[in-house]
Parts: C-alpha cells; sequence; structure tokens
C-alpha cells in the first residue's frame, strides 16, 4: 500500500465511508511492514473512533490483524479447548481461579493475558508477584505446559496479532482507547489467531470499568459475537456487574492470595459465586457436559475437592513459580498496613470500584502508560462492602503500603470511596447480570 | 506538557470540549520540542478536523503557532509594507505580477512563498525555473534585497512559524489538510511572524481550489479576520474564481514568461485584471493612497510605465537570477508541443480547472509528495478559453511535453476539460467575485 494510498484510506474513514475488506487487509499488512507510519495509524484511528466501524468492517479488521502474525490452526488445542477474556475490571483475578479449575474439570485452557494499564489490573502483573513464576514463555514451551498440566497463564505472545501490539500502543497514546469497534478487534484478533474454538467473554458493565451501562456493553458484544461467528467460533458473553470491586483484594499478591483462598474452598462469596459462573460457562462451552446444571455441578465439585487448587500449584510450578509459598500463603507484601477507619455508623451504600483503583495510584500500584514500573506488595483489602453494617471506629478496610505517606494518601482516597446510609439498603447481590451464547 | 497531559488534550478534542489560550499554547510548544510525538500530533488533528476548531481556539492557535519561532516585531519593514498569500490555484501567477508592480509603487512587499503540492502550483517552483534563480535565502540576506529593491520572493524560512512546518508535514500526510481552522492558522501563523501591518489574501473559490463554493469561503475568510483583528492587522480578502485556470499557461516556465508579458502590460486579459484588482488592494491596504480609485489608478500607471517589470527584473537579479533571460523570453520550454485539436465547434462553455491540471501529471508538472522532483519546462497554454467561439480542427490548447507518450496522455485528460456549446455563452467576466476589508 503506497502512501498516497493510505491517504485515500483515512480520508474516506473520515468522511464516513465504509472500507473494504481488501482495503482494510492491505492497511494491516501496511501497519505490520511499517508502511504505513504511526502518523497515519493514528489519524485513522481518530478517524474510526468518531466516525465508527461498520459490523462488516470490524469483522474484517479483527480477521486481518489476526493474519497478521503466526496463526495456530482452529483446533489445535483439541476439540475441548477454551479460552476466556475479560475486558478488565478493579479486583478481577477470575482468571486466576477459572483457568486452573476449568483444566482441573477437563478443559484445556492456553491463555494469554495483558498487563495493568489505568485504572484496571493485569492478570500477568498480579502473576509475578510470585517468585520465580514466568510469564514470557516462548510458544513450544507455551503449548508444552499447556499439554502437561491442561492449562498455562502467559503474557500475550507478540507474535500472535503483531497489528494489535502496533495498534494499542498508539490507542492509548492517542485517546482512542475506549471505541467499540477497536476494542472488540483488539480482544478478538488475539483470540482467533490462538485456534480455540470456545472462548468466553466476562463482559464488565460498570463505574470499575470501560462500559458504563449495559447497553453501551451490549453494543460491544454483539461485535464480538459477530467476529466468533464469521470465523467459525462458539461464543459466551458473560455481563457481569463492576460497580464495587469483585472479592476483597486489590493489589497484585494480595490478588494471588484472594484467589488461592477460593481455590481452596473459602475466599469472599461475590468473588467465588462470580468465577463458578465464568467457570461453568466456560466447561459449557467446552463441550464437557450437556448443560449448563450439569457444569456448575462440575466445577463446584471441582472446586469442593480441591483439585483446581492443586492444578494452580501444578500451573505456577511448570511455569517456575514458587507454588510452596502460594500453597503457604507467603508472598511478599507490604510493611505498612493502616485500617481506613469511619467516623460515622451506618449500612455501605456503594464502594465506588474508580475510586478504590484511584487508592492504588500513591501506593504504586499501576501504572499509567506501559512500561512503568509497580509495586507489586501493595494494595486494599476491603473489610465492609456493599449492604454491611459498620460501627463508628471500625475499619472499613486496610491499606498495605511501603510508606507512610502513600498509607495516609491512599486512606484519604478510599474514605471518599465509601458511602454509608442511615437506612438498610441490599448487598450488591450476583454479579453476573446476563449471559448470552453465540 | 507531559504525555498523559497530550492525551488529554486530545481526548478532549475528541470529544468536542474547546481548549483554552493556555492549553493550545502548551500544545504547540510541545509540537516544536518534540515532546508531542507525530503519531498524538495526527491523532489531534483528525480530532480538530472533525469537531471543528472554535474562532477562539483558532486565533490562540495561530498565535501560539506564530510564537513557535523568530518573529519579526510588527512594522519592522516599515508602515507601507504590505504581505499577500494565495490559497492555490490553477495558472495562478498573481505573485510574480503584483509582488513587482506593488514594489514599484511605493510598497514594500517581503514575500515568503510555498511549493505547489497536489493540484495547486507554488510560486517558488516557479522562479525556480529562471536559471541562477535563488529561493532559499538567509534572513538577513532576505532583508537586504527587500530593503534594496523593495522586494523579494523566498521560500518560507524555516525559522518563521515552525510549528506550521510540523503540522503541514503531517496534515498532508493523514488527510487533514482541508479543514478551515488548520488552514487560517497555517497562513496567519507565517504572516503574524513577518511583522507586515498590512496583508492581502487572494482567496480562491471555484473547481481549480480548496473553497468549493463562497459560503465554504467566507467561512475560512471569518478566520482569517479573526486572526488579523486579533493581532492588529489590517486585512484584506480578495474572493476571486478560479473554475478557469487564470491566464493562459499552467506550468512553471511559461507561467513565468507570461507574468512578465502582463507586467509589460501585454497577456491574458482576465490575469492583467485580476493582477491590477488584487495590486490595487495592496496598495490601499499599505496605506500609499487615500482610496481605492487613486490605488487603482497608481498601479496602471505603473503598468504602462513599465516599472513594475523593471522591478521584477532588479529582483530577480537581486536573487541571483538571469533577468537577461526573463527579458527576453528566453527559459527553457519542452521540446514536444503538441496541440489540442477540437473536432467539434462550439462555443467554449467552461474549462475545468482540476482537469486542466490533472493534465499536467503525467507530465510530471505536479508532485504528489512533498521533496517530489517535478520538471519545469513543461505545462499547457490554453488558446481558447470560457464564452470564446472555436472551429473544427483548430486547437484549443498546445501541450508541452518532453516525450510524445506524456504529450498524447496530457492531451486526452485537457480535450476532456473542454465543454463546448452551440449556443453562445458569456465570457467568464472578471475574477474578483467580492472583496472585505477589516
Amino acid at each position: 500500500m503506497k502512501l498516497t494510498s493510505i491517504t485515500e484510506f483515512i480520508a474516506s474513514k473520515r468522511d464516513g465511508q465504509e472500507h473494504s475488506a481488501d482495503e482494510i487487509a492491505a492497511f494491516t499488512a501496511a501497519i505490520v511492514s511499517g508502511e504505513a507510519p504511526d502518523y497515519q495509524i493514528s489519524a485513522w484511528l481518530m478517524a474510526a473512533y468518531l466516525r465508527g466501524l461498520s459490523r462488516t468492517e470490524v469483522v474484517a479488521l479483527a480477521r486481518a490483524m489476526a493474519a497478521s502474525g503466526y496463526q495456530y490452526p482452529l483446533g489445535h488445542f483439541g476439540p475441548h479447548a477454551v479460552d476466556k477474556h475479560s475486558t478488565g475490571g478493579v479486583g478481577d483475578k477470575t482468571s486466576l481461579v477459572v483457568v486452573p479449575l476449568c483444566a482441573a474439570a477437563g478443559a484445556v485452557v492456553p491463555k494469554m493475558a495483558g498487563r495493568g494499564l489505568g485504572f484496571t489490573g493485569g492478570t500477568i502483573d498480579k502473576l509475578e508477584s510470585i517468585p520465580g513464576f514466568q510469564v514470557q514463555l516462548e510458544l513450544p514451551r507455551f503449548e508444552e505446559v499447556v499439554t502437561n498440566v491442561g492449562c498455562a497463564i502467559v503474557a500475550q505472545s507478540p507474535a500472535l496479532a503483531p497489528a494489535d501490539g502496533i495498534l494499542y500502543a498508539l490507542r492509548d497514546a492517542t485517546a482512542t482507547v475506549e471505541s467499540p469497534g477497536l476494542i472488540a478487534t483488539s480482544v478478538m484478533s488475539k483470540k482467533l489467531a490462538l485456534g480455540c474454538p470456545a472462548i468466553v467473554i466476562d463482559l464488565k458493565v460498570g463505574r470499575g470499568s470501560f462500559c458504563q451501562d449495559l447497553e453501551q456493553a451490549r453494543e460491544l458484544g454483539a461485535l464480538l459475537a459477530a467476529i466468533a461467528q464469521a470465523n467459525g467460533r462458539r461464543l459466551t458473553i458473560v455481563y457481569s456487574s463492576m460497580e464495587q470491586p469483585l472479592g476483597s483484594a486489590v493489589g497484585h499478591a494480595l490478588e494471588v492470595l484472594e484467589a488461592a483462598e477460593v481455590l481452596r474452598g473459602a475466599g469472599p462469596e461475590d468473588l467465588r459465586e462470580h468465577c463458578l459462573a465464568v467457570a461453568s460457562e466456560m466447561i459449557l462451552a467446552a463441550q464437557l457436559v450437556p448443560d449448563l446444571p450439569a457444569a456448575k455441578a462440575l466445577c463446584r465439585q471441582v472446586l469442593q475437592e480441591g483439585s483446581g487448587f492443586a492444578k494452580f500449584l501444578s500451573m505456577i510450578g511448570a511455569q517456575g513459580g514458587d507454588a510452596e509459598a502460594v500453597a503457604q500463603g507467603r508472598l511478599s507484601l507490604a510493611q505498612h498496613v493502616r485500617p481506613v477507619l469511619t467516623s460515622d455508623e451506618g449500612y455501605v451504600l456503594s464502594v465506588d470500584a474508580r475510586q478504590v483503583a484511584r487508592a492504588l495510584q500513591p501506593l504504586g500500584a499501576t501504572r499509567q502508560k506501559k512500561g512503568d514500573p509497580i509495586d507489586l506488595t501493595v494494595g486494599v483489602k476491603l473489610l465492609a462492602k456493599q449492604g454491611e453494617w459498620v460501627k463508628a471506629g471500625e475499619p472499613l478496610a486496610l491499606v498495605y503500603a511501603n510508606t507512610e505517606r502513600a498509607a495516609l494518601e491512599a486512606e484519604l482516597i478510599l474514605r471518599s470511596a465509601y458511602r454509608l446510609s442511615s437506612e438498610a439498603c441490599a448487598a450488591a447481590g450476583h454479579s453476573v447480570l446476563c449471559v448470552e451464547r453465540f
């Protein structure tokens, strides 16, 4: 694709026209070859953000992005392989639980995951709080772990859908992240390249996610479904609430420890129920059972038997991590533990997930841009969640910090995340809002 | 300005918000310092193109761009200094005529001009067809020529409004050229930096220009006026028609020769009248005469006396060019001269300027991107223009080409530029549509 053709391609989206699949394929190839310089890609991204991408364009772009690098053939990981993706939230350690749980139930789960950016945490960062855990595996080693253990969680391989890596970095710097078409193609291009016949998306809705309401989430869901259907993949979308953080722990090592608790049949109820819901959909999508009740029963059994936890430890060991440390709950945590005390009494009306995420900033747990170093030992443990009664002088949460100053800053922000009410209010209830299966 | 602040700046324009003058100044400084990488600038350009820039933003941006480099103080070139700019057309050699003509009438005309891009020709390219002519002068030498001769025409100095150079190159590659706010700031930032108290803009309207109709042109005019007024400059806008090319010659050396003819009191009437109209506005704006009739009388007198032509030759000599060659009409022209014959007879209904410009492409006279080499010896001479009667077998135009093949290609395109009619139709009339003085 010549420079002038790229300019025409940009102009066509600028004027609200629809690209053909061939044009999209040529542009995507130019992105990866370097023919399309960053500044042209960015101008197109902004035009696509503001003018939108049609369903046809989204399907073509996802396919072109998947074809921009190495592609596993569909079915490479077997008929029961299932992939899982979360659109990102606060305290969302679901993958750490459901990947080994589903593997223990007989599914094959080759999972590539991302790092945290902005207010959302990243599975890969969390796993790095385990001493020795290797998140960067070459593809042959990745496949070996998946074959031997039944699952693996590694950082997204740059060999798969390299166009996405280039586009994502630019979107982050050019305020073009929150576009349904661009989010859908980013997610699905990597899924298509991994070759799993079944994909379960945990699509977060609410204050602590990119989708502020269910309508917006369904718009994104429709695009994800269109891409899956056009490429012969089974897709399940679990729409789940992200108004308050999921579970109690927010922060890297703290979340790994909480995920381990859930895998041992304990841990916060909202997190456990959410993980069971997502895992059941994965087991159903992987065609290991005939229906959802059977999938739920199988997941509960695996949790009760503790075989999910055993699988988690096997995976950690296979990826070079200190499984013993996780088994004994020994991960490095920050020194200063400061309670966030309430001066009032009342019912917890809400715990604003976005504010909780903001409290992690002074602690050094989040990154503003790719590559920023982060502290894996710090975080927050929420002691009271929506609907609970708190007495004056009681702690609402604990802050884990490495300096007194950071602890104080985080405490102030956390206090503002809580809304109390003198009237009783209901607990948040089940996190899952609805499920769509395609 | 930090990277995250730039992302927020982009997001704010993306969402249709108005930037403050301070934000625009910080962003412009970041453009020139390199803090804002190309890809962020491009995303902002597309957002600005699609969301638009308010009059307040345009004024702030023009000022920030002018302040991004060296700025002559207002009045540096004296009270009678006047700057002139054309928004670009086909066969538009007006600057070559009016700059020396106004200097001969007593004005000081320090003119920085551009190169051709796409379908529009560039004054600087045209002057380079004169052997030895130096278009790149250092600022001290530029001032010396202006002081000694009364005028100079040089390539835009990169020391003035460097932010414009960066923005312009990116706009060209990202399909964001044709935005009123971005055009207005590009034009006026350079004018503000040059410090002339009076500025005359020849704003082209029609097929052979960026503005397709007068309404669109007036929108641009209002922005130019707002910038001038906010910076204490007198501004005159001459709205003129660019449906058919101006004069007969289109092509570099051919246009210089035609401009010389006009300065000697001959040449095509439409071009001569247009140049007199623009020059009169420049003389009035330069406050050399009390009113427009006096300005017109002075310009006609200068033309008749031939002192404008003498000034042209002095300027060419001062800038190292072969004045003798121009005086004798000896510039290199292409070898193959091919007539474009008509098989029909009729009145010329229209000569599509955009099509005539397209005919220059196979000849090698236009560039698709900055830096492309171009042929200064080729071009087109229109023998029949709107309203004229042509007989079957007569030539409509002459093509000057360096290969037979190019001549043939240009001939075919030129033929399609002409529309003939059996009914008599009026000549195009005066090129000037209206004038606004601020």
